[in-house]
């Protein structure tokens, strides 16, 4: 198949990797120069083209670009793809992109998706094969698109490695504002208060141990990926922190009432997310 | 040398691992019989005996108990330690401890340190081998113990492949506050909020990646170690606190106001970790 990626970053560029192992012929489409270049030295693809050019032999097209501009690229690209190709994206948020496709005339060939993958890195030099192994693979409203056009993006996520998970996308976005955006928002958050204060990086770099690494990894994430999911899931993200910062003050007033019993309650009741975890793993 | 761990959790059960590898002659007392049992069918140490039976034989006592037990468990064992005997303990906070102590008699038989390392599971069974190479030895207020004390504590340290670092014990609270003990208290946040709001815990493990993995993952740590730890270091916790919360509200609001600019600037900031933990690796 001919597989067009727009966007070649971190999840772009990965899948690029593994299609091109597949043996399918990729293209690929960056508004960036840098990136195009960097994509083509990495060999993700076999050639950078315009978006209309690239879409137009295609099969399959993967939008990879940041969510807030993902309907607009999705638009345009459903003006060049040929009559049975197929487009689906890949953003960390699903609802306001099947609201802003909804009544388009070729709206069943889009699948909306979202591989449950990534890293702190961005750009096409954090691509890695494998990335998308053992991973969920996402597809939301799935009666919205094609029957013909969700079994291709369901084989391909398969030949990934992925598992998939059929879901509504308002669900979709409900349950990842919980385990995945609030936690970048803490991270980013611990991160930028321990630079306020720790004027003195040197002390950060000395007596940091792997705990704080761990929690404050996510904040090393890209701000231009980050800040539109945040915008478009912005209803369920401010739900989520209003409760984290309930939880914060929770403990903050056991602390206050020096309740060591209080506090160790609250732990215990944190120690459950173990058992969750470790079904996962 | 005869070297008694008094408290056979993870990390004083990981030291009677490296000492007895070392050839030293490791006695263990614990509170808890079934830990008793379990250090010594791991082999952690060759005999569990009575605090004062175990001490009076000592050349070198650890006391590896929650901090909020720690200095009445060193003056019990400063009642038997023999003339030339020396006391040091593990845990995440320094002034309260070495408060307590002020003006005892045998003040400086003790040695304050702290090694930063450990990880999110706790008792004998977590206890391994190597846990300190690599890390930082913190000693505190040396200027108050006696200097073969300070030589004896630094040398096994050292032995056990740590990095030392001298410091002053409020500034090693104040930092640890920052780069450890908030981290602790946001995973223990997002661990709760995450758990409070997922009834259906098994969309949690369906959806989660391996980011929320990373950033709950001292959510996990045990309730019995930390609640003494943010009580005893409270002053600078709830500093670090109300500034980890004044900058949530900041990206509240930048949310709120759909500031998608100003939430990337807030991004941008946050990254420069970036810089300090690829230093320290």
């Amino acid at each position: 198949m001919n597989i067009t990626i727009i966007g070649l970053g971190l999840i772009g560029g990965s899948m690029a990797l593994d299609f091109k192992h597949m043996g399918h012929r990729v293209l690929g489409v960056d508004a960036n120069p840098f990136h195009q270049r960097e994509a083509m030295d990495l060999g993700l693809v076999e050639q950078c083209l315009p978006l209309d050019q690239a879409v137009a032999q295609s099969d399959v097209v993967v939008v990879a670009v940041p969510v807030g501009a993902t309907p607009a690229v999705i638009k345009e690209a459903l003006q060049h793809l040929p009559a049975n190709g197929v487009i689906f994206d890949v953003g960390s948020t699903k609802k306001s992109i099947c609201k802003a496709l909804e009544g388009h005339p070729r709206r069943e060939r889009f699948v909306a998706a979202h591989p449950i993958a990534g890293t702190e890195y961005s750009g096409p030099s954090a691509a890695h094969s494998g990335l998308f192994y053992r991973k969920l693979g996402i597809i939301c409203d799935r009666e919205k698109s094609a029957p013909d056009a969700v079994d291709c993006v369901e084989d391909l996520f398969v030949q990934l490695g992925m598992e998939l998970k059929r879901i509504d996308s308002d669900e979709h976005d409900k349950h990842l504002a919980y385990v995945s955006h609030i936690s970048h928002l803490s991270s980013f958050t611990l991160g930028l208060t321990v630079l306020d204060i720790e004027k003195d990086e040197r002390s950060i770099f000395d007596m940091a141990g792997s705990g704080f690494a761990s929690t404050v990894r996510l904040a090393k994430s890209s701000p231009e990926m980050w800040a539109p999911i945040m915008l478009e899931n912005s209803e369920h993200l401010l739900e989520a922190l209003d409760s984290y910062i309930d939880n914060l003050n929770k403990f903050k007033e056991r602390i206050l009432n020096r309740d060591e019993e209080g506090l160790k309650e609250l732990m215990r009741e944190a120690n459950r997310i173990r058992g969750v975890l470790e079904k996962r793993s």
